[in-house]
């Protein structure tokens, strides 16, 4: 069976990266785009696609649904929009892979409860890169057993938060299994401030910043005698399209919500 | 409740370095020593212990199940020896640590059965590594999602074997999930013999020798525009103490018989 | 003072990046490219670049020196064409950064003979990336306190030849320097073929190959107690232009031949 | 030729092993050693040695120079005392390798003078791995091409002060190559205090703490799509006593004084 896929957002950069992962894909069928501005009635149209790409394009998310039959709706926009298509999406009985981040709780809350009452899966996956979800689900299983960690996280330096996301979403997931300590020495001293790094319930978090670099992430466990380091490098986009082709096999078996691609791995 | 333990071969490296571990931890007592060389009734006069190390010494093992109460006995001998001694042990109802290696697979059914029949714990640890089982279990979890992986394993360059005991380990394990495929490209050839490292199962395991290294192992797994790294840097004997430890502990709530530390953490 | 470039192959990968980086410098001025095929007489005219790159278009290379002033000639086409081009050049006294790989030993003495009898600076740079010449450079005078090496490059897995050329010329390099022996234990055995790597004067090379990767390399030195590392990661073709930006500049200071960047840094 | 060699401070940790170095050298013999506490007359009556060490041991350092004639006297004792030491040995024609860290400005422009104006060569080394000396050499040299720059250097979580005395010397030595500017994004903010690590002159310094390392440090140099690392483990004390042979070897060629090891490699 060939799956159906319905993408939403289809010139943001990831998500021409999904109608090229999609339309490349033996095992799926792209049936249709949704894009807000009405720029042509098929995909072929579009100048970052060829005339190859003839898939229709909707600009209302009600008449897409109710024209065309697709398995998986993928949404790649934003989240005020993104909501209200993923209604859309599981109201039509349509099993969604989200990959649009800033929800707030509460749309969280109602698309959970959209997606199990309906029986319908659904997966909101803030981060698709299944390298860095290994990343964080090995460093909160290794955080049971090392209770003393440090964080690396390395980036170009046009980033402007410090720490990234990745690196205080690793942290939080470690703290639910770490044995909460100040680590260090007791009488450290810090002869330059900020040395020791940002401290995150104990532990410390640095971010590097440097021209060249991309996306790069090491989690450090130390113990008697020992080091354990997971790190993960993200060289480019593309990183994040294996884990949406993950997604919309998964969701198809899924009868419930599911927040963060670690919990179907 | 502190742990009662006895411990065989308190001479050699591991030996030594569990005798001190098992003294200093409040949660344990070291209540006999088994030497098969009868040098003193006592290990404080053993030239590698102190006065304070008062503990029993037995040449005979049957002698020291009979005479001391045991909840925890542990065997860091030779495969021979071992092997009669967790005989010995679980016969006389002591659960069992035995970080010896090199058993026979005969050797291993029978002891499994003894442990299994009768309902005592018993857990065989070729690598007492927390640092180094979790390394191989993620890297095994791993191969799930990243079939193309290579080892890199680092050592002293007085070590004889390439690639090391770990590296075949971790391969075997990564096989279990990997789908099997041969790697590179396919019209990949070596312009210097031997550069892409040794072949086991189409993926590529490389041993690395210089004087100044210990004992480091990285796997490496990579996808679209992403890699992920795990790595282990053992720097020293000590980073075995933490394993002993926790299996102690572990034994006492086992019934059963547990090859690899991966199986209980 | 404004230092004027002409660029022949600009419709090449580096070709492209060539013309904007000079485009985009304050330093510099395109004045001239030479393009054997006839496309169009200024590069404006060419898909490649916009209406912003009024550059005048030559297809004959001596038309394009008795025509425009240039202080120095960039040539990043094929070792045929570039030879004959940075002839032309040095005989119509112009500076020449050659960037082109694949020279005969006999092109590069008649160009170095062209260049030193008439002194006029000749730059034959086979790699551009600084990052990279300083770490065949720094792995070149490390060898001199530690003469135990190996070598590790890891490539995308399309690569087809293994070794890389920059690893073979990194031994090469450290072999000018490294007293020769043969690493490792005496009696070392592999019990997987190849792992130890592919044997380079006694020293190791291990070329690892997986996807996601771009271009990496480390090189490795153990002395007692330690371990120096030297590593360049290349994440993408930009990090040439930094190499080509400083040559031009070095250039026109220089009246003598150079082969390798490393001798200019 | 063999070396004639007097050593002071024969008990500590660095002294024990540079006596063992010495002692193992055929190219080298420990004519004297210097003990301020008056033990016993000979090394060999010392615990920390064996009978075969019989090497005459003096509580005045007057009179070792006055009763045994020694090509290079070595001090790895305290500042205040190794000064005098040290003085006395120029005054006595003796080159001098010295590994005791602290002196003041003054002590060592005083040592310089006794030195240069006798024309007897003295190293004052305040470390003597080789691997680190390089480390510090190199990323002084690379911060000429690569002005953004990150250290980040770990170490055991016993140590107190942060970032290490290595990192300080080597991001001074990059000081002075590097381009002075403030790394990083303009607008970069730490939504965790010290994320960013400490701030030196626009660089950053990063100072991991953990059990289990030992003494590591990376210097990272990002470029256009380029990253040079440059990076030093230290696994143990041993790794000092290579510096120190060289050191030993060199200062029989020299005539005048030399602060740090980086100005003889």
């Amino acid at each position: 069976m060939v799956i159906r896929v319905a993408i939403a957002g289809p010139r943001g950069k990831m998500g021409q990266n999904a109608v090229h992962t999609v339309m490349r894909d033996d095992k799926m069928e792209l049936v249709a785009v949704f894009d807000y501005k009405n720029i042509a009635p098929n995909l072929a149209q579009y100048q970052e696609f060829d005339a190859t790409y003839s898939v229709p394009v909707f600009s209302s998310i009600q008449t897409l649904f109710e024209t065309v039959q697709a398995d998986v709706f993928v949404d790649l926009t934003v989240p005020e929009a993104g909501f209200i298509h993923t209604k859309a999406a599981l109201f039509a009985g349509v099993r969604s892979v989200v990959g649009t981040t800033g929800f707030t709780e509460s749309q969280l809350q109602e698309l959970r409860y959209l997606s199990e009452s309906a029986g319908i899966g659904c997966i909101i996956a803030p981060n698709f890169s299944i390298g860095a979800v290994l990343m964080m689900k090995f460093a909160q299983m290794a955080a049971s057993y090392f209770p003393d960690t440090e964080i690396i996280e390395m980036h170009h330096d046009g980033k402007l938060d410090a720490p990234s996301g990745t690196a205080l979403k690793t942290a939080q997931m470690i703290k639910e299994n770490r044995m909460a300590h100040r680590q260090g020495a007791e009488a450290e001293r810090e002869t330059l401030e900020g040395a020791r790094g940002g401290d995150f319930d104990g532990m410390r978090i640095h971010s590097v910043r440097l021209p060249g670099l991309v996306a790069h992430q090491q989690v450090l466990f130390g113990g008697t005698g020992e080091l354990l380091t997971i790190r993960h490098d993200s060289f480019d986009r593309n990183s994040f399209m294996t884990g949406l082709t993950l997604s919309i096999e998964k969701v198809l078996e899924l009868n419930q919500f599911v927040y963060g691609l670690e919990n179907i791995l």
